[in-house]
């Protein structure tokens, strides 16, 4: 987040810095539910690899934010391991 | 929760304490998506539905905790009408 | 926050969106901590108060902020009450 | 906690369940304040290696809960060099 403040323009364009926020709020929901032992965690991780994947794809449209890529694809692939 | 722990027995047994807990996080998660006007709302509107129903369900196998079971019903409803 | 982001502009400056995001997150720790009945909610509504404070101050120097000012005042005024 | 919604007893007593409820939390919280990069995370960390270490001594006084105790431990002891 820090990262997309300071590069600003189309980092900090609504759309995709609530498409970021919304990533961050669900993976610490999906790790929540994990901690708690829910029942319910199967169901958060398919919703939080769903949003990851979309931030990554949205982070590949800008080209050269590869790190971030690669972390919400890693989360994203962590979360569908969950899932299963 | 408080409520709960100071009745303790059946009260804080693992699965319903634990869906008590998953519930609170789902409604707080579900109220930051739309706060922060995430499209992805009403996903997590639907599960929040989802486990407020069941978390009224299992109350209501208590007997004496009607409140908490109405209270559970209405933000269900609120999050099918989000869902929608 | 989406407010912010579609005025852009020094409403997305790294220091300022940072203290939004820092302001929304103790807030909902502080609610938190008091629906849990936590004795240490004491101290975290007198972060929130800080907080919610610094916020209202910056949010002022913008000019044409005054409903998120007030907002913010008056959320850091509810914090203090509750730290007394 | 699913370890102590396991154990019952003490275990689940109010003042000792809403602690750890607590320090769950404002750990949570912590993390977040560093990962955003707020120049508040200095009062957090201050809290959270208040609320570990009183969440620590509170497990102690069970006798076997040696685990939890040092996590609280070392949790509070990277909070105070995060404060410092």
């Amino acid at each position: 987040m820090g990262h997309c403040l300071e590069l600003g323009g189309q980092h900090t364009e609504k759309q995709h810095f609530t498409l970021m926020v919304a990533c961050a709020e669900i993976c610490r929901t999906s790790a929540h539910f994990m901690l708690i032992g829910s029942e319910y965690h199967q169901h958060i991780s398919g919703e939080c690899a769903e949003i990851c994947n979309e931030c990554a794809d949205d982070c590949e449209r800008f080209g050269d934010m590869q790190e971030c890529v690669e972390a919400c694809r890693r989360c994203a692939e962590s979360c569908r391991k969950m899932e299963a």
